[in-house]
Order: C-alpha cells, then structure tokens, then sequence
C-alpha cells in the first residue's frame, strides 16, 4: 500500500467505493465520473504507478480479469460496444497515479466516450515502419 | 488460425508486417495508421474474436507483455504520456476481429490521438453508484 494513494485507500475501504468486483489479486469499482453507465475501473491490489512500472506478473493477473468483468457488464447494460483503455502519465489523461483499467461500455457515438484517431500510413514507407519496429525492437529487455 | 483473419495471416507470416515483438503466445507489430509514431498492435497468436470471447489465460499472457512493450516504446521515442487501448465491436471502433491492444505513444495534445471524456458524475447519487455496481457483479461469472 502506499501512503497517499486514494485507490490503495479504496481498496483498504478507508474510503468508500461501489464495488463491482474483488478477489486476492484484483479490485474493480465505479469510476465516480461515469462517461457512460457502468464505467468500471479495474486495478491491481498491489501499488504500482503505471504500466512501466508494473511486473509482468501483476499485469497479467489484472488483465485475466477483464473477460469476465466485460461479459458483466454486457450481460447487464447490452452495450453496442466497450472501449478498454489504461492512461499512462498525465499526458496521456492518468490522473490517479495507481496503475487502473478503464471499462467504458459504448451506447453510441454521443455517450461520453470518444477518440480522436488520425490515422498517418500516407507518411511513412515500408522501410520507414521496418525501421521503427526494429529500433522498438532492440530496446524490449527480457 | 482463423481462416479469414488479417491478424493471423499477419502471425502466419502470409502477410508482412512491421515485427517490433514476438514469443510462443504474443506477437506484436506496427499499426500502420501509425496514429503517433510507434503505434503498436499486440496480440494474442490463438485466435479471438474480442475481450468478450477471450479466455483468461489467453487475456494473461497477451497482457504480461505490455509492461515490456511499453517500457521500450519509452525508451526509443522518449514520449510523454502512453495510451493502451482495446475496442471491442464496431460502435467502439474495432475493425480487425481479433483481439488486439493498441499502444500510442503520445507526444502532445495536437499528436494523432485523444479521448473525449465527458464526466456524469452528477447524475449519480451514492446509491445510483451502489445500485449500478450490485448489478454488474451480479452478473460477474466464475
């Protein structure tokens, strides 16, 4: 646990949360700001601040969960679609600095949810992609 | 393998890609909408359709990934923020039904990428929040 995480004291329940989901491992509760009706959020029991930081082991037990949690909130609400998304650092839209899985159930293109997706093949060749995948390449450790 | 699948065409090697990661159960590639630079695709080499229909340990292992995908994403572009990203069904923005996590590097507001978020938070009370999540883990399997 860490000190001064509002999601390490949600899960402790010093404060309160409507909870969704918990195991050993894994707990999942509302996201109070709802984007669309059963916006749930999905984190690990264990701190870590963002995906960079997180061990491969408590990522995959986050993410072992997210079928189950999403074929719920199908069953419940009948979304026409569901968005999963995890921000990382503030640029990127985090806010809580406690690794956490947005589930955003889609209702339509006017329900709170959207991306802005500029799509760029038109400036880069195929050498160009071989070339970034092999320099992403050389840096992935282990 | 499915037989009319883009993406396992893509593992089987049949149609090229830009490779950036690959192991016994995840292969990773460019996304060549490249929506920032260094747009990666991960995904899990058995074949499914969606989150809904994925089994947790396929769902595990695709996820023990991301952490090391991202961590050299960082370290060969230096962006200022990460996205992770997983559409499911057409109104949520999924064009290729085979399971794939997006990863975008971000490297400004004006970069390609962005996520409208629109909050509800006050058209719900406690007990609307309370009501909302016994619902869904109701219906929360296994």
């Amino acid at each position: 646990m860490s000190q001064d995480c509002i999601f390490c004291k949600i899960i402790d329940g010093e404060i309160p949360s409507a909870k969704v989901y918990e195991d050993e491992d894994v707990y999942a509760f509302l996201d109070i700001s709802q984007v669309t009706k059963g916006h749930t959020l999905v984190i690990p029991k264990q701190h870590t601040q963002d995906i960079y930081h997180t061990d491969s082991d408590v990522a995959e037990k986050l993410f072992a969960r997210v079928p189950k949690i999403a074929n719920a909130l199908k069953e419940t609400y009948e979304p026409i679609g569901l968005n999963v998304l995890n921000n990382n650092e503030e640029p990127a839209g985090q806010s809580v600095f406690h690794l956490h899985i947005h589930l955003i159930p889609r209702y339509g293109k006017q329900d709170g949810f959207g991306a802005k997706w500029e799509a760029h093949s038109d400036q880069y060749s195929t050498e160009d992609l071989q070339s970034i995948a092999a320099e992403i390449n050389n840096n992935i450790q282990g």
